[in-house]
C-alpha cells in the first residue's frame, strides 16, 4: 500500500523507469493476485459444474455445459470472469469489485491485480487445453486409425476442405472480411468433435455399424488434420500476412513435426518405459510423461507451430507404450481440473451482447453467424457423397455425423480470441456454430437413422425425472 | 512486433497511459509467455525429478532432493530459472537467453515475458504449496491425534516456542535484525516435518515404540501450530508493523478459522458427500473437493492470513468423509505435478553465493546461519525434557526425533521471500538449516535409539546397488 501511494507523488514518467519500483508493487500484491486466482477457479469451477451436469440432464454433452456455463459468468452476463484482452478493465469485473471492497485497494492496484490474475487464468486455460490435447493424443489409437482406412480419410479430407473454403471465400467475398480473420474463422469450421459424435452413435447403438465406424475415423482424422490446419492459422495470424511460401513451409513443417515425432516416438516409447519403471519417488510416470508433453508442447511453439500439436504428438506417441491404461488414469483428475478452466474461460471470454439483434448494428454479426452456421452444416453434410464402393450406404447418416463441432473448434475460438485475430462479433458467430451444431446433431442423426420414436421412448423410460424436469 | 517497435517511436510517457497499447503487446506476447512457462515447467520437473531420485538413492527423504534441484537450476548456480523479485532481469535468465534466441525478440519484449513467466510459474507454485497443504490435511487424522494426547500436545508446544522465541530474540538483540524479519525467522524454525520424522522412525523400527508415537504427535500438533504462526507471521508482514493488539486478534482468528471449520466441516460433511454422488460428469468427486479447498483458500486470504491454512483446513474436513479415498487417490497426481514447482522454485529464489565465505561481507549472513542451525537444533531437543509421568522414557530420541525441518518450514521461506520480507542472507540462512536439519535427523536418531551398526547393515543388505553407488 505505502508504495503504491508513493506512486502518486512520484512523475507519471518514472513509473516505467524503475522496474524496481513496479516490482515492488508487484511483490506486494502477489498475495492479493492469489486471492484473486482462487476466487476466479471457484467460478469457473462451479460455473463448469452446474452447466456440465445440465447437459448431462438434457442428455447434451457436458462440454456444452461448460461453454455456455463460461457465457453466463462471462462477459455476456454475470461479468464475474472477464478478460482485458477484449478491452475490459477492472471496474468492469464484478469478482475485482468484491476484491476491491474486501482489500480496500486504490484503483491502479485493482487494475494491476486485474491484469495479473488474467493472465494466470489465461495461462491455466492454456495449460488445461494442452492436457487436453495430450489426452485426446493418448486416447487416439492409431492402429484402429489405419484399419479404417481410405473411406474415413476421403469422407474427413473433404469435411475439413469444403467448410474451410466455403467459409474463407464466403466471409471474404461476401462480408468483405480481411483474410487473416476470414482464414481463422473458416479453420474454426473444419474438425468434427470426436467426442461428441461417438457419443450419439453409442447411444442409438449404431457405432459399429458401417456408418458409425466411417464417422468415428474420419471425426479422429479430421481432428489431426484440424489441429494442422490450426497450426498453419495461428503462426500466419501472428506474422499477419498470407505469404504462399510461408503456407507450404507451415503445412509442411506441421505435418512433418506430427509424422516425425510419431516415428520418432516409437523408439522414444521404449526409454520412456525403462525410465519410468526405474523412478522410486513419486511422480514416477506421471512427471516423465509431462516433462515430454511439456517439452513438445514447448518444441512445437518454438518452431512457430501450436504448442496443442506437440502435446497431442507426444499423446499419440505414449499411447504406444504398455504404461498407456495407468497413464490415462493418473491424467484423469489433472483434466479434470485444468480443461475445465479453458472451456469456461472461451465462453466467458465472449460477449453475446454483440449479436443482439435488437440494435440495428448487430445486423452484419447475425448475417455472419447465420452464414457461418449454414456453411459448418452444408459443409459436413456433403460428406456423405465422398463415400465411393459402398452401395447401400447410409450417405446422409454420414453426414449429419459428422456435423457436431466441440473441443478443437474451441480451441481455434480460444487462440483467436486470445491473440486478438478474431474481432467480437465473429467470436460469438463461431461459438453460436459451436454451440448450434451440438445441439442439432442428436436430434439429426436420430432422425436419418430412421429411429427417432423408439429411442425417445427408451431414454424417457430410463430417466423418468427428465419427463418431469 | 509491429507494436513493441512502435512504442520506440512513442514518448515513454504515453506507454503507461494508454493502457490498450500495454495490452496489445502482452496479446502479441502470450504465446511466447506460454513457450517459456512450459520451457519452465520442463526445467522443473527434470531438475525435480534427478535430485528426488538421487535423494532416494541416498536414503534421503525426495523432497530435499527437489530443494537442492532448485537451487542447482536457480540463482545459486545454474540460473536456469530466476526471479525478478530478487532484483533479476530478464538478461539473467538462461532460459530468457534460449528464448531470444530463437524468437529474435527485443529486450524490452523479452523483460515482459520474464516478468510474465515468473509471475506464471509463482502462481502455479502456489497452487502447488494450497494442494500440498490440502492433501497434508486429507491425511491427518484428528481422532489418531486425539489419541496421543498431553504429551504430545506439551512436546509440540515447547518445540514451537523455544526455538521461535530464542530464534526471533537471538536475531533481534545479537544480530540487530529488525523486529519483522527476526519474528518471520524465528517462525521458520518451529514446525518438524511429519513426513522425514516419520519416515525414519519407520526404517529404524521405532514408529510404533512409546517415543516414536510421541513425536509423530508432536510433528502432526507443531504443522498445525506451525502454520497457524505462520498465517500470523505472515499478516504482520503484510502491514510491516507489530502491535499487540493485532498479534492477538491475528492469533484468535486463524484458532477459530481452523477449529470453526473444522466443526463446521462436521455438518458440511454429509452435504459434499450427497453432491458429490449426484454428479454424473467427469471430475464429479474432485471439482466439489477443489471448489471446497479453493474457496476456503480464498477466505483464509480474504480474512488477511494465509490460503494454505484454509486449504488445510479444507483437507482436515473432508478427511472425515467416506469419500476420502478415492479423494485422496485423484489428488495425489494432481499434488505430483504442482507441488514440484512450489519446492523447486524455493531453492531456485536462493542464492547461496552471498553465503560464500571468500567473500568478508558475507561473514554477517554465514554467523546468522550457524546461529539458526544451533537454535534449531538445540530448541527441538530441549523438548524431551518436556515429557512428564513417562519413567525410562528416552528422552534425547525424542528430542533428536523432532529436529527435521521440511515442507512447512519451506512454505515461511516460500511466503517470506516471494513477499520480500526475508533479505537474500537470511533466505540462504533459512534453507541451509533446512537442508541440514533433515540430513543429520537421520544418523543422529539411529545412533539415539542405539542401534546404528545393525541398521546400518539391514539398509545394505537390502539395497546392495547403493554400497557400489
Amino acid at each position: 500500500m505505502q508504495i503504491v501511494n508513493l506512486s502518486i507523488f512520484l512523475p507519471q514518467l518514472l513509473v516505467p523507469i524503475h522496474p524496481l519500483l513496479a516490482t515492488a508493487t508487484k511483490a506486494e500484491n502477489a498475495p492479493i493476485v492469489l486471492t484473486a486466482v482462487l476466487l476466479s477457479l471457484v467460478v469457473i469451477y462451479i460455473a463448469s459444474k452446474i452447466g456440465g451436469e445440465l447437459s448431462k440432464k438434457f442428455d447434451l454433452p457436458p462440454v456444452l455445459g461448460e461453454l455456455v456455463g463460461g457465457v453466463v459468468v462471462g462477459a455476456s452476463a454475470l461479468h464475474l470472469l472477464v478478460f482485458p484482452e477484449s478491452g475490459a478493465n477492472a471496474s468492469d469485473s464484478v469478482l475485482m469489485t468484491i476484491l476491491q471492497m474486501i482489500d480496500n485497494l486504490s484503483p491502479e492496484a485493482v487494475q494491476s491485480i486485474f491484469e495479473s490474475q488474467s493472465e494466470a487464468i489465461s495461462i491455466l486455460a492454456e495449460l488445461g487445453v494442452i492436457v487436453l490435447l495430450f489426452e485426446i493424443g493418448l486416447e487416439s489409437d492409431l492402429r484402429e486409425l489405419q484399419k479404417v482406412g481410405y473411406q474415413a480419410a476421403i469422407v474427413a479430407c473433404v469435411g475439413v476442405v469444403v467448410p474451410f473454403v466455403a467459409g474463407t471465400v464466403g466471409l471474404m467475398y461476401l462480408f468483405h472480411l480481411s483474410a487473416i480473420p476470414a482464414i481463422f474463422a473458416g479453420a474454426a469450421l473444419t474438425a468434427t468433435s470426436i467426442g461428441i459424435t461417438s457419443k450419439v452413435l453409442s447411444e442409438i447403438g449404431q457405432l459399429k455399424s458401417r456408418e458409425g465406424q466411417i464417422i468415428v475415423g474420419a471425426a479422429v482424422i479430421d481432428d489431426v488434420l484440424g489441429i494442422i490446419v490450426l497450426a498453419v492459422v495461428a503462426s500466419l495470424a501472428k506474422t499477419g500476412e498470407v505469404d504462399i511460401f510461408n503456407v507450404i513451409y507451415l503445412i509442411v513443417s506441421a505435418t512433418v513435426f506430427l509424422l516425425g515425432s510419431i516415428l520418432l516416438g516409437k523408439f522414444f516409447n521404449n526409454s520412456f518405459v525403462a525410465i519410468a519403471d526405474k523412478l522410486q519417488t513419486r511422480g514416477k510416470l506421471i512427471i516423465p510423461a509431462f516433462i515430454f508433453a511439456f517439452f513438445m508442447g514447448f518444441l512445437g511453439n518454438a518452431i512457430h507451430l501450436e504448442a496443442i500439436l506437440g502435446a497431442f504428438a507426444a499423446g499419440l506417441v505414449l499411447d504406444e507404450t504398455d504404461k498407456r491404461k495407468e497413464l490415462d488414469q493418473q491424467v484423469i483428475p489433472i483434466a479434470d481440473i485444468l480443461v475445465p478452466i479453458f472451456f469456461v474461460t472461451v465462453g466467458a471470454r465472449v460477449d453475446l451482447g454483440v449479436l443482439n439483434p435488437a440494435i440495428p448494428e448487430n445486423r452484419q454479426g447475425l448475417i455472419i453467424a447465420a452464414f457461418l452456421i449454414v456453411v459448418a452444416i452444408i459443409g459436413k453434410v456433403v460428406t456423405g457423397w465422398a463415400v465411393f464402393n459402398q452401395p447401400g450406404i447410409n450417405r446422409w447418416a454420414i453426414g449429419v455425423g459428422m456435423i457436431p463441432r466441440g473441443e478443437v473448434g474451441l480451441v481455434f475460438l480460444g487462440i483467436g480470441a486470445a491473440s486478438g485475430t478474431l474481432d467480437k462479433p465473429l467470436q460469438a458467430a463461431i461459438i453460436i456454430m459451436v454451440i448450434l451444431t451440438t445441439f442439432l446433431a442428436p436430434p439429426f442423426l436420430r432422425l436419418v437413422f430412421k429411429q427417432p420414436v423408439e429411442v425417445e421412448e427408451v431414454v424417457e423410460v430410463k430417466q423418468p425425472a427428465d419427463v418431469a424436469g
